[in-house]
């Protein structure tokens, strides 16, 4: 029987917590760890529920090959964990808040004390040398502190562990997907010369939130992106109060987010009859959109979505130079992407069912931009299903 | 005469920037550095006003004691420093796209390259060690691909130099208070028994974007925080679709926010008759706000303004065992805090005018919380300044 004091509302079955730590504890078993210590927020709730904006401070979830995990952080946030993750109240850990920000102390001593004190001290312990909030400070801190400890670098193991998608997590995806498609739709009716950029942003953060379909939205790990004109080569500025303007492209990268969950989707409107230049784009942009989804198959490889893609684009004169795509899921920020495959040329991974990516060709050109994108899931067999339907084109408004 | 192929909108003169950029070398030299790497985001924009989502790829800003600063990110983020720093178009500095998130290529061995060819390969390099986004991989990358160069920790160096804000950024401080004031206001008149959370926060991210007195509204660093009843324990739980229900207190932490900068309010709202034990909390909070307003003066110490706080709560037999505030200003995601000074009994740093801080003595207890908060400004006497005029108490609703 489960120890909790709290009544808790887990996003997921006990069994899909468990398919999760039996993953992870394999790929645990392969790089031969006596434990792992998980950062990167994703991660952290993936395996544990844990569900809160605390990755400000050092925090983190200890895996252990032979006991349930240990959520450790700093003693308020253990608060949050007694209410939102999985295992008994007593694997929930908090540290003294005079460890917060201080220059004479370091949360990681806390936590080293706390990994001897469980046998860890000459332990091969994997730690995320590469993913968020893991700071240098703090891996160099709990390597003086447990100089007999093994720390080796796992970054993106447990990311590579959540690329497969259960039922349970593609439910929570279809309904993100409604919510994306409730915002599009409110762009393509709102936007109009002369309305300020951050009128719209106010409007699509508030579809995002109130939901779709009966289901509520929660915030996504990135903020609407919506440059236009020439700002447009430049894929990540945000917003300010401009107005819309007559003549110009802008597109639109938002997703919706159900617990966590992400579907991200671009589209592009241009006020006013675009240019030559646009025409000809949009047109080899969707002729390889087409040709990806086709590409995107089991058995394929991730680079064959990327040249499948380029060949048109070539054609069009139009050369890309950088990724199309990344794997997508839960996402908590700076990204919604997953950081394991890449969409290119280089990258051989072997597609299977249950993958799902964000299909990302934007094109940011010198001093022009378009974004017509898809989030997909790839299918026990033929081309890959996109979550969302919304028309596959540039918008036209007068 | 600059060289700048895109017309610029700076939110600061260019006089701001070289104080910032003067205060920050002189730092650099007492601490004998031959050349600091930025990574901070925050830190980023402070120096040189770039601004974009793009912290989630390892980017920097490599600050010289006689040359202007060079931004370094990703290829297609340099279309966004072209047209967000002060720099000249040449000091934007792009790696290619194959960099990124490889696991056969780390972006800082680009970076090592240009530094070597700047000749700092045997110079002593301040880095931000305890930072954001400044990941242990991309430490020990640059450690081992300049191997004769001395990386010295100044983790906060940066940060420092922010602690007391000009004229200018207090105006923007000023336009993100009544953002603040707009969300705590909305927030009185909709939060009813019933209520769904998510309806909410949809609202408060409208108000938000929407902006205040004719300013637009910029993304805060942190979601708007809302746990109710219980929950209210744990500080960092976001919301749901649950509504609001009577007989329970939910305290609203949130910020507007103008260009980066940020003016955190929380405010309570009780539904239905408040217990004694919230009565008496919050009568003991206010004395301890007050007396911490009338502590928070130039001269005396950070300690001083905790300690103020504390006497009238132990008088009612509360204790809190968390810093009671933090500095405030230009911030992105995770932490709209400026993680130099806390307000707590071991810091002694001597407080000066044009400080600002976010007073934040927030009562987490085991099963219920309540937050009652205000930004400040110290002034050149007297007790500090509160940035929002919005009434300082529980707000009880039928």
């Amino acid at each position: 029987m489960p120890n909790h004091r709290f009544t808790k509302d887990l996003p997921f079955s006990d069994a899909e917590y468990w398919r999760r730590l039996i993953k992870t504890r394999a790929a645990m078993a392969q790089q031969g760890l006596d434990a792992l210590w998980v950062t990167d927020p994703s991660n952290m709730a993936w395996l544990t529920g844990y569900d809160g904006w605390s990755f400000y401070v050092h925090q983190g979830v200890l895996v252990l090959p032979d006991a349930d995990p240990i959520w450790w952080g700093r003693n308020q946030d253990s608060n949050g964990a007694l209410r939102t993750v999985w295992m008994d109240d007593d694997r929930a850990i908090g540290y003294a808040d005079h460890f917060v920000q201080s220059t004479e102390r370091h949360p990681m001593q806390d936590l080293a004390g706390r990994m001897a004190d469980l046998g860890l001290g000459k332990a091969r312990i994997g730690v995320e040398l590469d993913n968020y909030y893991f700071s240098a400070k703090a891996f160099m801190t709990l390597q003086s502190e447990l100089p007999h400890a093994a720390l080796i670098d796992v970054t993106a193991l447990v990311n590579w562990q959540r690329g497969i998608k259960s039922e349970e997590e593609l439910v929570f995806m279809r309904r993100a997907a409604k919510i994306s498609e409730k915002i599009i739709a409110g762009l393509i009716e709102r936007v109009e010369p002369g309305v300020a950029k951050n009128a719209i942003v106010a409007e699509i953060q508030r579809d995002a939130i109130l939901g779709a379909d009966g289901h509520w939205g929660d915030y996504a790990a990135i903020v609407p992106l919506l440059p236009s004109g020439s700002d447009a080569a430049a894929p990540h500025l945000t917003w300010d109060g401009e107005p819309f303007k007559t003549g110009e492209a802008t597109f639109f990268e938002i997703s919706g987010c159900y617990r966590r969950y992400h579907v991200p989707l671009c589209r592009t409107i241009h006020l006013g009859k675009p240019s030559d230049i646009f025409v000809r784009a949009e047109a080899a942009l969707l002729e390889g959109l087409e040709s990806g989804l086709d590409a995107a198959r089991a058995g394929n490889r991730a680079c064959d979505i990327a040249v499948a893609l380029a060949a048109p684009l070539e054609r069009a004169g139009i050369e890309r130079g950088a990724r199309c795509g990344y794997p997508i899921g839960l996402s908590y920020p700076p990204d919604w992407g997953e950081r394991t495959i890449s969409l290119r040329a280089d990258d051989e991974t072997v597609l299977e069912p249950g993958m799902t990516f964000h299909f990302m060709p934007g094109l940011w050109m010198s001093d022009w931009g378009l974004e017509i994108t898809e989030s997909i899931l790839i299918t026990e067999d033929g081309p890959a299903q996109t979550f969302c339907d919304v028309p596959r084109n540039m918008f036209i408004k007068p």
